[in-house]
């Protein structure tokens, strides 16, 4: 059976964890979780109290997927269907219409073909890059494809993170078509827009989006933790990738998994 | 490698669909997603223009997992220690302390078992029950173990769901018992609270709710889509259960995915 | 000075109490009040300690001015002008663009002149009730107008104060348009939407809406508390109608005051 | 009658306009607003439509009042009661404790005293500073004091306005205790906290907050804009001082209006 083949194997935690004050967009509602009830509000006749929170959050906030509704180009979505919604969001190309995943995933590190543990802030990524990296590996239709560019390690820190003045690393232009020709399922990475941003440049343009969502009909995972990832050596595995069925949104918060054989020594 | 062995299997979607009015406790905040930027409000440069939202939610709204720190009993959380939280929420055992589970899953269907669609309301959920159910299964430690009662059917009937009138079927306190004793990681189902609600009798008693999450220490899922692992006649399945990491949260939502070998037919 | 003048005069509170779970309109986001912070949770080197909150609600919940951007007819709003809003809300007409109100505020006791204490539900208040109760009452353009329907004194029964099922009491069609006429600058009630709502038909056409706020430009007060009012015998009154000046939204909060010289016995 | 001695008077509005995005303090849920349902998203048979908006906010958050709940001192509130709540916020206290105030306002404008604008960064308001700003002037038991800084000047610059780095000017802890001691109403001003922040230090020490709220029992205004009133040149005016009525809430925001005899060539 198939948790048989699990024996033994590793789950690596591919989410950032969700806290008030997390790194992230200022383009997006700011994540909040506060309790509303604390044990001890209301007690129940046998002794028993239950707490509970409200949770606020945008769709793009934390380790998140891009629905295909999330960009438009000159009014267009992929497809080239009217970028229209109303107030239940978008009737279709909302995160809901993204099926879950359960299938391959390919890690391309490209800070390790480096030999770096982290890439510069601004450095964007090529297509060359992207090729040394994927020496070796196999990239099939539908699978899923990360970019290490360790930029996780930079989490705990977070202006660094969101990059406002230094920028951060991530695919130009013409890494964003080599992954839209390999025809993956979605592609992603560490950083909060997947895409490279030039010091002091903000988010003036994002052809990356452009390219997978509108053109290529490719989802986009945003600010993983790849760090369990790289720092295992393992470059294919199987990924898990859930996000919530908020019907009609733009994008949801996930928590991907990478399942691994076992690690020696963990 | 992991995921060739998933060639042809089925990935099964336990989550229910979150939208804006879909049924859920009153003791908790309402769920409600709206567009805060829709395609066109703000175009870059380059004729790109991307929509966004708010979501805003309980940690027990929709298909979610309740955390250890979800209940007390007499001030005191699962192994004894105090029920205390602040602004940051639980220091431990919140939903971010549930490792991601990807493993052995297995569905007792009670109303098969009754060769019923569904369970009336406010039926009371047997230790019987649960052993005809079980019958030719084996459930291990650390399994997950998720009830089906068939009431997923009744989720467009709002009122009917969350049976504030009429009840709803669940475990009583020795069902809850019995699955205490199985030592299992997780138990849930289909219902808002993982209980047998009487009709009209509400939440005010949540027996399960303590012997499972306060004397067992086992997680609990509630308001899950089973429909279509009840349709699939499959009992046994790799389950992945990986509720989002909010910091110091009594509860996430997630949605659950059951894999199966490919059903015929699909 | 113009505080003397104000001695042993009378404030009155003409806004309802907002609390989690207070009765609104299900047409508007749920007004919800959870302290994030409690005493204790951060304490300073001084000993000192704050508590604080967050606020979620609809622009249209508890008592609350609509502005004139609220309602469109075939497309346009007051004026002529197109209804378009972007994310950050309405650039003209929002309710920022309502200045604040001091000035005179006249009661009609619609209820008083029936002789009830509260009107029926589902009463249609008509010209004829108007007239009735602005007897001996001049009514002058730029005035705020309130009508006094007793309906307040149904707000701690939240189902009947809804009205879903057997409607609320309010203005029809021709009563809007005798408001209208006077040229008022404001005019309101007691219930959620200042309408008359027959049993059983909710909120599906809204003739006093577009006749004031679209056609004549008049903002419209709801949910208020004219119970103070209704009891002081007071007819004309200094009134404070000052709605937060949240930009670009189409209506918000209020706590109106009417100021009247002291009763006696107070 | 009370409005005819309004003829002619102005009513200034001493509240910050509120919008996404506003200087507020960062331990606060952050102010949002945003539109839910716009003009044709949903329109009724008879061509109209109605627009509507979810508004997101902390209750000292734009210009508003601090209830006497906001702070405690070595665990306890005004009057020494204890500071306890729970999912209702307080009991006591609250902001809805607070009584809508129409009164005499008194304005010191310590900016004018120092025949500058707007004080500098970080600057300490002295008793000193009040007596002569107070000069002429007589406060009563009971009177609402405001401060004049001119720090509304900076609304526009939210680093410079928040002052995280380079401090806020405000009230000592001997001016607290000067304000204390006029047994007034109400105190506040134009900046974020009611304090002297000096440069870098944040909200480490909030002793005019513990005089105030905790020994005076005297309500706190915060974020005002002064502006008007300032240039006005009147000190002495009618206040309306009317947060919402937020049950069990610590603050909330406000829209404060000085009414004063008409002013020549407005």
């Amino acid at each position: 059976m198939l948790w048989n083949d699990l024996a033994g194997a590793a789950v690596l935690d591919l989410a950032q964890p969700m806290r008030t004050g997390m790194p992230q967009s200022p383009n997006h509602p700011p994540f909040r979780m506060l309790l509303e009830r604390r044990h001890g509000d209301m007690v129940r006749a046998d002794g028993g109290s239950a707490a509970n929170e409200i949770i606020i959050t945008g769709g793009h906030v934390g380790t998140h997927v891009d629905a295909l509704a999330h960009v438009s180009h000159e009014g267009l979505l992929y497809g080239g269907r009217p970028a229209v919604s109303d107030h239940r969001g978008f009737a279709e190309m909302g995160i809901d219409d993204f099926p879950p995943y359960v299938g391959r995933g390919v890690l391309l590190d490209v800070a390790g073909a480096h030999g770096v543990p982290v890439l510069p802030a601004g450095y964007e990524v090529t297509v060359d890059d992207l090729e040394k990296a994927a020496d070796g590996l196999e990239i099939h239709p539908g699978d899923v494809v990360l970019i290490g560019t360790g930029w996780s390690r930079h989490w705990a820190d977070g202006e660094r993170f969101v990059g406002a003045r230094d920028g951060v690393p991530g695919p130009g232009a013409a890494a964003g078509r080599w992954l839209a020709g390999l025809g993956v399922r979605a592609a992603g990475g560490e950083t909060i827009a997947f895409e490279h941003l030039a010091p002091g440049k903000g988010h003036a343009l994002l052809p990356v989006h452009r390219i997978l969502l509108v053109e290529a009909g490719i989802n986009i995972i945003e600010t993983m933790r790849l760090l369990p990832l790289l720092e295992s050596g393992v470059r294919e595995f199987l990924l898990v990738l859930n996000p919530l069925p908020v019907v009609g949104a733009t994008g949801s918060p996930v928590r991907p998994l990478a399942v691994i054989p076992a690690v020696a020594g963990e």
